[in-house]
């Protein structure tokens, strides 16, 4: 069906070719030209969501895909997440008549004899999960799923490990009659050993634990240091090892099926658009410049005649299916389009910006030795910083500091172009303006506070703090190294982000669960000094309890947010036995089951594919192996002298400007060549997948890539989705 | 000079070939093959030690790499390192004489104005690093050495970054007058709260520190929160992805030269050994036989003709040099050489043996379902350990335990040939009979002395428990997944084991430093509740400090033992800063420097540095790729039909035995074919070299292999080294 579908376009497109010029055939073009547009965006980012090709259907796929649904689809998700602070236990409890109306519909779902317990909140994050947009998110999960087997194995053999030496610290310290430094029985109950040395794996009750057998007898230490090195050493860095290479290699497939579904998608657009010349169908140079306008309608005319120069080589007006296909990643490559433009005051005042005294200042505020000053003046402010700021000289010297920094600024808008200084890679540009804005207008409003009453607000005042010593980060951007790593780190910032998804998602989980089972058990009084009670959290069975004399009462789970925090205080596990046994002296031993599942699935698997994926990205960062294609549009660009010093960008001493002069003029003119440069922001990736593409790149066998005609055959049901309303036209 | 020295080598055996007979000759031709022996052990173990190739020379070499020389200079390393223990702080003090004897020399030698400050004792395991043997401990060091600045760089930034929330800190609650649960003023000293973060770090005050400004506002809690996503768990995986991308690299480019050296040693013993024929020169079979035994004289026949047949793959009777060069990585493959052999009492009792019971005996104990019944066995022994012994009936059920176990090892004797049950390879075999025979010995010990007199030895008893629970890993063996784990965890054994060495080195040193620095600050007393000073450790300044709390007085540096026990507490991080508090209340506050040193050093370096190797040695188990020699040998093996199924061989069901049979008889004959069968025990390394060439045979590039005949005249100065006494022969 497609294959028939196919010819009938590639006649229609014949017949525009020999001078035929009915509205209906135009109609069908564009039409085509939408499809295959679609198709390549959907190659572009990766989407894999089957759809109807009638216009109609072509119409509502877009409208769907439109960044406005998603920021819908994301608004109503937090809303539904965010139920839980309104919801009992809550931060903000609901006014009576909303709570009535729900105790109503929950009786009368009761009455009816519907099954409704509440378990509905646990399952909440999965809507999160399920959109489309999650595609990371899913993927992470689906890697986690199949990872777990064999993590389970080596679960099972540690599990076995410290139940053995479990039975051992039995049989050796059991019928000594120890004591712990809290005066309670040592080891003489086998699961409460259990317990102990499974905290111990974490190293929370190191050195603890041991004292007394330490004390009882030094080589009673060796039986501590081999289950050190044994479990924590070895059985984590095992953990580590196996989650890893599960992952890497699930991970792996998945890329390899992403880049398949992307040359699927591209073959698709190919077959719409294509044209017979000589022996293989070919794309003409006119309908490709028309289908790059509508995937990506901002693109820049020289930004597309660039890619047309790496897609047709030999300069031949037209380009085959290989060349056709590498769209979808020739687009991913983001190209950074710079325009040498005039600063403002010498069009506006070329007497005064021209004059000596103003190249004067422009030359020294370009010098290497501006930026020492400025960076002496940085340490400086570290150490007034440090004083007491109740000394009146201190805070006027903080006006002083202010002054120097906005002059900074002023300076550098005087010297360099506005729009040049302020374009979006200029990172560190950004942050010091909006940074010393931020702190003028606080400091500004917290002195006219000050003065016009006696009210000091504190808040107004720790965000001035805050922001003064945010400030001093800038120097790091003059020392090179520190700048190549805080780049490798922004680089790899999204990848975090799905980590950071991944663990709301389960926390919302866990504090779900933690509310249900704990809420209430534990209480904190605010100014508790003054409430009976507060010494034991309210609740008498802590009375003397670890847990209440290091003042833990706050971590509880009497609301999500206090639940969020208890669960981040468990995920660095530091103490969790201290935290866990405060909530089993409260309900029962049975509530250490939460804490060590909780301890399972955060720790020993989520942090370590955390540290897993860090390491790989940290890797690919590392051994820079720049991509084919990205070599080949970076030798186009020097070939044309269109290129531009990376350095000389970095150091942002030049002029210049991202433009997104959106001109579909005739093609081939390089009019402005000398003012028009191009420079690839080689590192940065415009989504996910294309940074996971890379990591995998040295590892995906050729024929993923050479995938040929045979395998069109093998479409998946949803890409030869039959097209009636086409078919028609 | 070493070109002219081949011809003449050459010419001398062109005259043996033809026929010249005379003892001179013979001679040479001797020596050339001990020489050439030599420089092939160098090559299969790595070596790259200059030496005189004089008939003297090549004998003390030869006596030099002997294994009796290393392991006395092993003893003597020992000796020297011991000597900590009876030095002061001591553990068993010299007596006087001895001490006079000591201060009668540095007494002379201070007068004599030599300079002698005692800090020998610091360097002194860097004589454990310097010696031929420690070839590991010393690559480690050097990568270690070359991933440093790396380090650095990212170490600084983490620095910059764990100042900049301190100054934060002290901004944000220095002046709220908040106190700890210990009721001490909290973040109002800079230094202070620089170590207070800089512990957060190692998580071994969280939640704790967190704690006073978390009950005074829910949102600060979001600073500690920020603080521990940074600084914990993003700087430390970039550390932990320098350190694993740096050591790697650079232990890359050190087995690329290992390899380069073997290859030179294999080509000098090429040129020694080689004849014309035809273009390029060749080794005879007849000299290649006799080098093999030279250079390993255990080696057996089969094994050797094995050897022979992968070198010589067309049967032409000689070897050219890439050939020949393989020899030192074929003799590093570990063969196992097989030999069925027929039981001792089939021999001696045949009418018994093969009677029917007998056989049904026999067949009983090789089916599955006597390992089950046996499992069975270890979970309900596992269970009776773990009830109380002094019931009598628990106590007599260890015999009846002990005599089943027994029964087995006999049975299975009886079933299977003893000397192929006993062979190297069976672990588990070795460790159930040896296992057994000390619970039983010290059962009996132990029972005796209990009836003897009324004096029940404790230290017998708890040997006799570690034993009882030792007994129960045997289960682990009969889970193929769990054995398939324990495997790869024995394989990279001996790289842990560097690693200790390592580990050690560096905790002698601290150990050192420490003793000298804190010995007697703190005292711990035994049976301490009676003597007085007890509760602060014999230190009035501890009085109330968490450290005599928490019952730490004996983590002290009073003696070399308790040293390394407190720096593996330190190593193991958690409440590091409760033990570090204890030594800066006794010293001074710049005591800290010491535990932060260690902390940089052990936690962030080695420690990181241990887990990229697990990592690494890991996946080369996990994604399982044989060497290109390996399969080769392997193929030959099976083309022979001598090859052994390696899961016969591992679930012990055949009958099979390691001989080293000695016999240099005449080649080609498989007389005792079907009786003699090989295996490789193809993932276990003879060094760990070469584990290390395997890890990275990926990434080395072929012409580290393919090395010419160009290289040959750069050969490094101690290859070419002169050698006059062998010229004149």
């Amino acid at each position: 069906m497609s294959h028939s579908n196919k010819i009938e376009i590639v006649a229609a497109d014949q017949n525009a070719v020999n001078g035929g010029t009915s509205s209906d055939r135009q109609n069908g073009e564009n039409r085509n030209i939408e499809l295959a547009a679609v198709y390549v965006s959907d190659a572009q980012y990766n989407r894999n969501i089957c759809f109807s090709t009638s216009p109609q259907g072509i119409r509502l796929y877009k409208f769907y895909i439109h960044s406005c649904m998603r920021i819908i689809i994301l608004f109503f998700i937090f809303v539904d997440l965010a139920l839980a602070i309104f919801e009992e236990p809550a931060i903000f409890p609901f006014p009576l008549w909303l709570t009535l109306l729900d105790m109503i519909i929950y009786g009368i779902l009761t009455e009816m004899h519907l099954y409704c317990v509440r378990w509905s909140r646990v399952l909440r994050p999965l809507l999160l999960v399920n959109i489309t947009e999650s595609r990371q998110l899913r993927r992470a999960f689906r890697s986690i799923r199949n990872a777990l087997p064999h993590v389970l194995y080596v679960f099972f053999l540690f599990m076995f490990s410290v139940l053995m030496f479990s039975l051992m610290a039995l049989k050796l310290f059991g019928k000594r009659g120890l004591v712990t430094s809290e005066g309670r029985a040592y080891f003489t109950d086998y699961l409460d050993i259990v317990f102990d040395l499974y905290v111990l794996v974490t190293t929370a009750n190191s050195p603890d634990v041991m004292m007394p057998a330490y004390n009882y007898g030094i080589m009673f230490s060796v039986f501590f240091i081999i289950y050190i090195v044994i479990n924590t050493y070895i059985f984590m860095s095992v953990f580590l090892a196996v989650v890893y290479n599960n992952y890497k290699k699930h991970l792996k497939e998945e890329v390899r099926q992403l880049v398949r579904a992307k040359r699927r998608n591209m073959v698709q657009a190919f077959r719409l658009l294509q044209e017979p010349r000589g022996d293989e169908p070919v794309v003409m140079r006119e309908t490709w410049n028309r289908l790059v306008h509508a995937v990506q309608p901002g693109i820049s005319a020289v930004h597309r005649e660039l890619l047309w120069n790496v897609s047709d080589e030999h300069n031949r007006g037209y380009i085959g299916r290989p060349a056709f296909i590498q769209l979808a990643d020739l687009l991913n490559i983001q190209v950074i389009t710079l325009k040498s433009r005039i600063h403002p005051l010498q069009i506006y005042l070329p007497g005064i910006y021209n004059s000596a005294a103003s190249r004067c200042t422009r030359c020294v505020v370009q010098h290497r030795f501006f930026v020492y000053v400025y960076d002496l003046i940085i340490l400086v402010n570290a150490v007034f910083i440090g004083l007491d700021e109740e000394n009146p000289f201190i805070s006027y010297s903080e006006w002083v500091f202010l002054g120097l920094y906005l002059l900074e600024i002023l300076l550098k808008l005087y010297a360099f172009e506005p729009r040049a200084f302020y374009a979006r890679h200029q990172f560190w540009n950004w942050f010091d303006t909006i940074i010393i804005i931020c702190a003028l207008i606080a400091t500004i409003l917290n002195s006219a506070l000050k003065s016009s009453s006696n009210y000091n607000s504190r808040e107004i005042l720790d965000i001035v703090f805050i922001l003064r010593v945010l400030r001093l980060i800038r120097v790091v951007d003059s020392i090179k190294r520190f700048r190549a790593i805080i780049n490798t780190l922004i680089k790899i910032g999204p990848t975090i982000l799905t980590f950071g998804q991944l663990i709301i998602v389960i926390y919302y989980i866990f504090a779900m669960v933690g509310m249900e089972l704990f809420k209430g058990t534990i209480q904190f009084f605010e100014n508790g000094a003054l409430k009976p009670g507060h010494e034991f959290c309210g609740n008498p069975l802590l009375n003397g309890s670890a847990f209440a004399k290091n003042n833990y009462c706050r971590n509880n789970f009497n609301n999500v947010i206090s639940s969020f925090i208890l669960l981040f205080e468990l995920t660095v596990v530091n103490q969790w036995h201290v935290l866990a046994s405060g909530f089993t002296t409260v309900t029962s031993n049975a509530a250490r089951i939460y804490f060590v599942v909780f301890h399972i699935v955060v720790v020993i698997i989520i942090i370590n594919i955390f540290v897993a994926f860090v390491l790989e990205a940290f890797f690919v960062e590392y051994n820079v192996s720049t991509s084919g294609l990205q070599t080949s549009l970076e030798k186009k660009i020097k070939e044309l002298e269109l290129g531009i010093d990376q350095d000389q960008l970095e150091g942002n001493l030049i002029e210049n400007l991202e433009t997104n002069d959106n001109d579909l003029g005739p093609s081939g003119e390089h009019k402005g060549k000398p003012s028009v440069m191009f420079t690839i922001a080689s590192k940065r990736y415009r989504t996910i997948e294309a940074l996971l593409q890379r990591m995998f790149e040295a590892d995906l066998s050729p024929e993923d890539d050479a995938d040929d005609e045979d395998h069109d055959n093998s479409l998946s049901p949803e890409l030869s989705f039959p097209n009636p309303a086409f078919n028609t036209t």
